[in-house]
């Protein structure tokens, strides 16, 4: 069941139509979707609903389709499916949480597993959402949200496991990445703002990308689930990139240095001190090289050295392959 | 049960001494050593071993010890003792795979999850190994064998879930991206090994290193896990770095280039050629700056983009992690 058709969920449909045959027989899974839901209504087949007309459908103005179900909800849709996945794609808000945090409540509690895009529900709730669904024996998988294609999750948690982290360090948002290496490049805050705008990375507010928020909130997403932690954003100094001067860029670059905008999470004598903030770094830092609208991510260990992903597609699509990836990792065993 | 008490083996002793009791509070896994064994004997008990007293013993020599077993096989310890995981650390033979392939095979049969930093017994016999692993429901994790910490085999099958893999290039061998990166800096082929082997980080024989085996190897085993191939050594074609020189080293690096000794894999009408050899690369390659005894993998997907792992420590501790990430995957739900 998908909710939310937005960019990241026709992206999720287009992807579906164009793997299931796939993953069908590459990993034995036959995805069905069953239900697709908009805030004022749906579509529902506890047959399956022909993806190839919902991927039609999607592409214009979904309600007009005659299958349309005015006012159906999330809830009521997982009430009448034997239970699978809910694909949580609906708008992030990250004071409320809503309207994922219901949807995702309901589904944990119905005997549903849940692969989500939306920050929202996981700023507001992680804690007890992650307690609910270990509860009920369920996935509650995000990394759609944590850092979409960038597999900062899955190496923090599954191939490091056993290690002690002692710190992460992250370039966690590309859009802000793209425009520090811009104004490195001579072009100044507006430009490269305007640069990132028509690229279609920056939102028409960018206020949750250059005041740094979305890094603190993947930085916060990461922390806990991989360092086991309990932090919320107020936990988080935070500072954007909004008060970095291109002077400043030029002139570190001459120093052979590069400023990022670094989330990072250190251990400091038991406890964890956790800061985003634009920070410059030299050559022999791991993520000196990772510019434009690239994404990266440092793990400090004991037992394992330092470990470095780099790379993962920042658009929709890629967002639509880390949930596809998710679903694929809740159905096959990890043997 | 662990079999081999090489510099591997050894590591992974001390490792566990180290961790057990935080994996015991932090994953609720209560690890327990109930038989070490060597070639011509070893140590059992049904009710565990210390771990503390057999570290002590493991740092002398081992068989003089009064609990020691002379002439207690793997097989005959795997039969006397519940089922469990098998560490398969023996030492590597990649003509015959013995004595870890015989080792593995009676585990399999017997009911044991096996983790193995033991290339030999793969490289003979991986394909039905796999499927005799899979028949019986146990695992067979290799990350020891094929990366070691760097992990190249999580990242490929589960981090890319559901991406079709087009290419996979990688810095996969330690010592002679460390010989390669110093004669860039001016040394000549005969001092970079010496250094390598003063380091401890080149065997007192190089050559699976130099001549590209041990790249192959690992190229071989994480080709055919991540892309569901069945190749074998002879379906690579092999150079490895004896060939090359500082003045070819130096040039290169003049014209902004590195030479790397890749190992590569990509799609090519539908089939896919594999391949080792020093490659000049540009500074736009995701792997220029891996240096020293670093590695690094690159892979190139349909819907995440290029995803690349640096890092991950090259030394029997990092092996020795490696071996305990797979044991705690194997027991750690992926909900």
């Amino acid at each position: 069941v998908l909710a939310g058709v937005g960019h990241v969920g026709r992206a999720f449909l287009s992807l579906l139509q164009e793997k299931v045959e796939t993953l069908s027989s590459r990993y034995g899974l036959d995805l069905c979707l069953r239900a697709v839901l908009k805030s004022d209504g749906g579509f529902i087949s506890r047959s399956g609903l022909g993806i190839d007309r919902i991927c039609e459908i999607a592409s214009g103005p979904i309600n007009a389709s005659p299958d349309w179900n005015p006012g159906l909800t999330v809830e009521a849709a997982l009430g009448r499916i034997p239970p699978g996945v809910l694909v949580e794609c609906t708008p992030s808000n990250i004071k409320t949480g809503e309207p994922g945090l219901s949807h995702i409540r309901s589904a944990l509690d119905n005997g549903w597993h849940v692969a989500t895009a939306n920050k929202g529900p996981l700023v507001v709730d992680l804690k007890r959402l992650r307690e609910r669904a270990q509860k009920n024996h369920l996935a509650l998988k995000f990394s759609g949200a944590a850092a979409a294609a960038l597999p900062a999750l899955d190496v923090g948690r599954y191939s490091l496991a056993g290690t002690e982290i002692q710190a992460i360090e992250g370039i966690l948002n590309g859009t802000t990445n793209y425009m520090l290496t811009k104004m490195g490049q001579g072009v100044d805050y507006a430009e490269a703002l305007r640069d990132a705008q028509a690229m279609g990375i920056a939102e028409h507010d960018p206020s949750l990308d250059v005041e740094g928020w979305d890094t603190a909130v993947k930085l916060m997403l990461i922390s806990n689930v991989v360092l086991g932690l309990d932090i919320s954003l107020s936990d988080i100094k935070v500072s954007g990139i909004t008060k970095v001067s291109r002077a400043t860029l030029v002139e570190t670059k001459k120093e052979g240095q590069a400023v990022k905008l670094l989330g990072r999470i250190r251990r400091d004598q038991g406890d964890f001190q956790a800061e985003v903030a634009p920070t410059a770094i030299d050559r022999r830092h791991a993520l000196f090289h990772v510019d434009g609208a690239e994404k990266g991510i440092t793990f400090l260990t004991d037992t394992m050295g330092a470990v470095t992903v780099i790379g993962g597609k920042s658009d929709p699509r890629g967002a639509a392959a880390a949930l596809l990836k998710d679903i694929l990792n809740i159905y096959t065993s990890n043997l």
